[in-house]
């Protein structure tokens, strides 16, 4: 009885149409990231499930247990890869040093109810800075964030930057118990779906703002500035009287220097209060890049600086800030943008197999065009004939295609077809690598 | 409360001194990969259950279930990936063209007993042609591992070629009952452990070999060819009467003159009677790859041709041969060799931050740095002076240091050092880029 070959809810293929382009932008994005010094770390993807959860019982509901069926060893999937990054941290402390900038690309799992374009296994790609308190490792990440999206072919994107600080300064300019931050936090993030009028009237009821109070904020969530330096003094004008938002905004201040010698030219990034990234987690800078071709796909590299990252698992407090490529989210995107070909296969070199007796002669001819670097592949399927043989090459997309038979090998030549431009023509043995070259870069 | 930083048994976490090396592995073997005309292919990590095991109730106790805590959605981490590519062919029969030529890398898991250098999670690397029945592919086999060998920088491994059909045809060569061959190949597998005296004697005790057929058999063991083609030759002498034998000779013959076209050094693989890769499973040639150097460290690409792969899917015969990298084990062997360098970091220039009224203009220096394709850092650490900071360069490893401060800027040059020559200079803004060239080539 056969089994019916099928994937689980939320889960997905890549055949290599979709993984050659895919791959592609794995290697772009590592390439972009090593330039900018983050090196490369591995850990398991499975974990000490106290280690993920930190006892924290929302992540209960999330996260998959990996069980054994002799006993339970109390091991489950990861769900992102920054907890793994702060238990390397503590764990190493004397083989890792610090600023420690690490990325690491892996997959991650999330029980969440699968849906369109929400998947239980995806692959997260982040770098992180570990142990620079400084502004200038916030400023490098937005700087990585552009350098990125531009080098995966990009052109219409837009970072958001804020500070938590600034958040975190609303208790002190409006005058509110600063334990409601997070519920008054909650609230600004419903603007959008509910409106002002339901938002204040809420916040009237239920946590008694007055009149002035809502004006405040009113006038935050209203806020505007121009460039990236008149927003942050615009910030320092409204909310003088907030010693945290203050010092939030004389970071931003400087990380709008740094962003700017780092060369992101001020179209590509902007100062957003609105931005909140979550609501515990983050510390102080925040960043979240949106794609303004298709807002939709949501944040598509986001991330911010959380400065108790370590604090899990040593009695320490160890800054970090860094952010996240949502793989899955950027290459769907991609897609919709055709800024991905496709490609149904690597292979530059197609070998036809059609004279048995040359077979020997065939491979040798692969090896020495594999040797010059061409990914070459010899027919290998149940076409006996050119023709049919030929069929395939044009399927597959294969740009060229190699005939050599009983009479190249009479006469010592190699018969090339190029089918971009259907022309076919005989070259010498010893010219066969040139040629092939002349073709693919033409 | 601090959680103590720590991994389940039998795993493992690779930090950058390793996982640079490590990076540079994959990528070598991916390349070869694909100069062979092999695409990328990516599965998830979680299956189906039942996908994976087939029913068969020995894969149970290896296999970790996924569980959330709200159900059982029947999904499990998978063991191999061989499984995944079955699944692949038979759930895409209209988007895989066949011959289909894939390879695949990731993570497997296996709830293996915690051992020295035996891990519960670690990378496979595989390389199939799925829908070839000819010799042919399985010679590419051969040639594909001794390529990914070399490019790896292996000097002394040998791989061993054998054909299943031979060790089938043990039953009609000696005469015996066909249905017991497995039982004879497991007495042969435990030759080198128990020796000649013991098996003969359980053979005519448990199965009533009698001195006849155990001569056959011996005769079988100690048979010896020299060259790969003379050792088919022997088998066809030897086996003469058994046309299994003489059929799986005769595709070994094939595989010789392919291997030899492909430019496979004859001390670099040889035909061995012995090699059997298992007991079910494979069904015509298969391969095992050994470290001269290091044998102890057991095979570390090996495969096989597997005729029945997606039968478990689908109603239909496929053929396929492949084989599959151990790259941990691999990896364990090249650092044991000495074939891997140990890098602390990816870096290659270190720009040291000591004058904070320059900082802008190291940052800009950065971007021009990298913008050139140089892996480049802004010095972040708590060393506010020069000597610290070259410290910390010496220490990462990083051969180029980069020093801009005031004085620098003021006669508009960039000071550079290269910590290996320990010689530092100053040079025109503009020359900087190539004097890293220079000194990074050199």
């Amino acid at each position: 009885m056969t089994i019916q070959p099928r994937l689980g809810a939320g889960l997905k293929d890549y055949l290599p149409s979709e993984m050659i382009v895919r791959q592609q932008m794995f290697d772009t994005i590592r390439n972009v990231f090593e330039r900018f010094g983050f090196s490369p770390l591995d850990t398991p993807g499975l974990e000490v499930e106290e280690i993920l959860t930190g006892g924290d019982p929302d992540f209960n509901k999330m996260i998959f247990r990996a069980r054994l069926r002799d006993g339970d060893e109390g091991l489950a999937l990861r769900f992102d890869l920054t907890v793994a990054l702060a238990r390397v941290v503590a764990q190493y402390p004397n083989d890792i040093s610090k600023p420690f900038k690490r990325y690491q690309v892996g997959k991650v799992w999330r029980g969440e109810r699968p849906q369109a374009g929400r998947f239980r296994e995806f692959v997260q790609f982040d770098a992180d800075t570990v142990g620079c308190a400084e502004m200038t490792a916030d400023a490098e990440i937005v700087a990585l964030i552009y350098e990125t999206m531009t080098a995966l072919g990009f052109q219409n994107f837009l970072t958001k930057v804020n500070n938590r600080k600034i958040l975190n300064g609303l208790p002190e300019y409006i005058g509110f118990d600063p334990d409601k931050t997070t519920e008054v936090l909650r609230f600004i993030d419903k603007m959008e779906k509910l409106g002002w009028e339901n938002i204040s009237g809420e916040l009237a009821d239920k946590l008694g703002f007055t009149t002035e109070q809502l004006a405040l904020l009113k006038a935050f969530l209203d806020f505007r500035g121009g460039d990236q330096i008149d927003t942050v003094n615009g910030v320092k004008k409204l909310m003088a009287n907030s010693p945290t938002a203050m010092e939030g905004a004389r970071e931003l201040e400087e990380i709008v220097s740094y962003v700017q010698a780092l060369g992101v030219p001020s179209d590509k990034w902007t100062i957003d209060l609105s931005v909140a990234r979550g609501l515990g987690y983050y510390t102080g800078p925040v960043f979240e890049t949106v794609l303004t071709d298709l807002p939709s796909i949501g944040s598509v590299f986001s991330g911010g600086r959380f400065d108790d990252l370590v604090s899990r698992f040593a009695p320490v407090n160890i800054p970090a800030t860094g952010a996240s490529v949502g793989v899955d989210r950027l290459f769907a995107a991609m897609q919709k943008l055709g800024l991905t070909g496709t490609r149904r296969t690597v292979t530059q070199i197609l070998i036809l197999d059609f004279d048995s007796s040359c077979r020997e002669d065939c491979h040798r001819l692969a090896s020495s065009i594999r040797q010059a670097g061409f990914r070459t592949e010899i027919y290998m399927g149940k076409e006996k004939g050119i023709k049919g043989q030929l069929a395939y090459a044009v399927r597959e997309d294969i740009p060229i295609v190699i005939i050599f038979g009983g009479n190249e090998r009479e006469n010592n030549v190699v018969g090339i077809k190029c089918l971009a431009t259907r022309r076919q023509f005989d070259v010498p043995l010893l010219e066969v690598n040139k040629k092939i070259k002349e073709i693919l870069v033409s």
